[in-house]
C-alpha cells in the first residue's frame, strides 16, 4: 500500500510538473504543442487559432498571457525557455505597440471576456460579452488600447466613433496609466 | 369698442418698441434693464441670472445670442450700441475660447435645451434635459467644447470625464469644425 | 484731361494698394471686413465660411494660404499685420498638426481642388471634384496628411480606409515628406 | 474487354500511387521527382520552376502549401518525410516572415490565382489576374505581407509603393492578423 501510494504520489508531482503546456516560439507567433489541455485553452478559452496539425497558434499577445498565468512555457529554442522579461523584450521589438496594447488585453481578460483581434474592423480589438463566446454573438465593443500621455487629434477620435458606429459595436477607449491600469470610456455619436 | 381698439393698437406699439431690451455692457457682462420682457428672459427661458435689483445678468455669450436673435441691444456707453461683430471682437478679448463655446452654446440653445455655465463643477456648461429647467431637476450633460484642430492628450480626456462622472453627469464633447458646425459625442467612464 | 488721367491713376494705384482683403485675427481663426473681394473668397473659391455679418471666417490654414497667395492680410492689432513665418508660428502653438495639415491642404488646393474639412465624416479633409463645389456634389476624397516619418499601425490604416468605405469616399492619403512636398496614395479595401 | 478494363484499373492504381510527388528539401527549397504528375505541378498550375533536369523545384512556401494539400509529400532524408509542423518550423528558422507570407500565398492560392514571387521586381509576390499564366501576360499586382501587430513608416509604405508602380502593377497590402486571416488594401500613387 505504501509502494502504491509513494507512486501515485509521484506521478501527481509528475503531473503537476508538466501541467504547463509546452509552447514553441516561432519569429512572431507562439505555437503549443498538442494535447488535451492545449486545445481546452481555444475550445473552453478561446485563445488563439486552431491549426489543422491540431496545435494552437497563440499570438505574442496571447502567449505571455496565459505564460504569466502559469498555463504554457515558451521555448526558445528545444530546452531553453523564455524568462518573462526576455519574452516581452523580444515582443516590443516586433511589435512597437505591444506594452498598451497587452496591457489593455490583460485587464479585459481577467474581467472575464474574451477578447480577440479586430483588424477586420479596422480596430484593435474586439470584445465579447460576458459569457459569449466568437462565433455565438457579434462582439460588443472594439476597443482602442492608448497610452495617457500620447495625443489625440479630434479628427481621430471621430475617426474611431465611426468605425465603431459603421460595425455597430460600441467603441471603448482603453487608457493606459503610467502604473499599467487601464481606464476605460465608452463613447458614441450622438445628435442631441 | 374704438376706445378698446386704441388701447390695443398702443399696447402691440409699445411691446414693438419694447421688443428690444435694453442692456448695458460692464467690463465683463450685461446686465439688462428693469422690465417685464427682461424678467420674462430669466423666468421663461432661463438666460442670465436675477439680480436683487431685479435686472437680469447676462454671460456674454448669452448676450450675443440674445442680440443675434433680436431680442436685445447691447450698450457701449449711455446711447451708443455694440454692433455684432463689435461685440463678439470684445468677447474673444476677454475669453480666449469665446467662440468655440458660443458655437456650442448656440447649437445647443437652437436644439431646444437650456444650457447653462457649469463653473462649479470645474466644466465649461451644463445642459437640461428637453423641457426641464434648472431647479426642477439635474442637467443630463455636461459639456465639453472643443475646436477641431485642438489636440488633447488622454489623460486630459480622462479628467474631464472624471468632473462629468463625480458630478453625475454624462460627458457631451462638442467639437467645432472649421465650417462652425458641432458634432457631439457622448462619452462615459465604465467598469466593463 | 491730364488731371483726369492723374486722378484715375491715383485712384488705380489706390485700389491695388487697397487690393487685399484686411482679415482679423480673432482668437482661433481669422475674420475678414466686408466688401465685395471677401464675398468672392467665399462664393467664387468657397474659402471659409459666411458669418450673418457677411463677414468670412476663415480657418487659420485657409488664413495662411491666402495670405501666401498675397489676397488678404492678416492683422493681430488695429494697425499691425501679421507677418508669415509670425503666423505660422502662432498656428502651430494653436493646432499642434497645423504645419502637416497646411502642407496638404496647399497643395490640393494649387491642384485646383476645393478641400474643407471633413469633421463630421471622421477625417481630416474632404475634397471636391475639379470644378464641382460643395453642396453641388458630393466629395470624392477624403483625405488623411500624415509625415512621411511618422509611424502607422494596420489597425489604424484599416480604420481610416474603413471611416472611407463607410462614407462612400475614396481614401487619399496624402504624405509630406521633409521639403514639404507631398506625394498622395490613394486605397481602398477589396475582397481579391 | 476484359484487358481494356484490366488496364484502365492498374492505371487508376498506378495513378493513386503516385497521386503525391516525391520532393526532396534541399537546404533552402525543395525539389521534385522526374514525373508527369510533377510536371503538371509547372506546367498546369504554375508552381516552381522547371530545372533542366525536368524537376520542379519550389519553394519553401509552395512546397507547404501543396504538402498541405496532399499534392506532395517532402523527405528531409532519404527515407524520412517531414511533418507539416516539422517543416514550418524548418522554413521559419530559414526565413523569418516565413509565416506571414505563406498565410497569404494560401490565402491568394486558395482564391484562384498564381502568385509567384517578385525578388527580381523588388517584392515579395506578383499575381496574376484569374485564368491568367505568367508569361500571358503581365502581372496585376505586387502583394506586400504584413503582420497586423508590425508597423511600418510612412517613408517605407511610399517605398512599396514606387516599387509596383515602377513596375507598373498595383500594391496590394495583405495584412495577416492574429486568426491567419488575411485583409487586403488596393493602393496607388496618384497625382491628383
Amino acid at each position: 500500500m505504501a509502494k502504491k501510494k509513494k507512486k501515485a504520489a509521484i506521478k501527481k508531482a509528475a503531473e503537476e510538473k508538466s501541467a504547463k503546456i509546452r509552447a514553441d516560439f516561432l519569429t512572431d507567433r507562439v505555437v503549443t504543442e498538442i494535447s488535451d489541455e492545449a486545445r481546452e485553452l481555444f475550445n473552453q478559452s478561446r485563445y488563439g487559432t486552431q491549426l489543422d496539425s491540431g496545435k494552437i497558434q497563440l499570438s505574442l499577445i496571447e502567449a505571455l498571457y496565459l505564460m504569466e498565468k502559469g498555463k504554457i512555457e515558451i521555448y526558445k529554442t528545444k530546452n531553453k525557455q523564455f524568462k518573462p522579461e526576455e519574452f516581452i523584450k523580444k515582443a516590443k521589438k516586433l511589435e512597437p505597440n505591444f506594452w498598451v496594447r497587452y496591457c489593455v488585453f490583460r485587464d479585459i481578460r481577467n474581467r472575464g471576456y474574451i477578447i480577440k483581434t479586430a483588424l477586420k474592423f479596422g480596430a484593435d480589438f474586439r470584445v465579447y460579452d460576458r459569457g459569449i463566446k466568437p462565433g455565438e454573438d457579434h462582439a460588443r465593443w472594439i476597443i482602442y488600447p492608448v497610452y495617457e500621455g500620447s495625443t489625440l487629434t479630434w479628427h481621430e477620435f471621430a475617426g474611431k466613433n465611426r468605425v465603431a458606429h459603421s460595425t455597430r459595436k460600441r467603441l471603448l477607449i482603453g487608457v493606459v496609466d503610467d502604473e499599467n491600469d487601464v481606464s476605460y470610456w465608452e463613447c458614441r455619436w450622438i445628435r442631441p
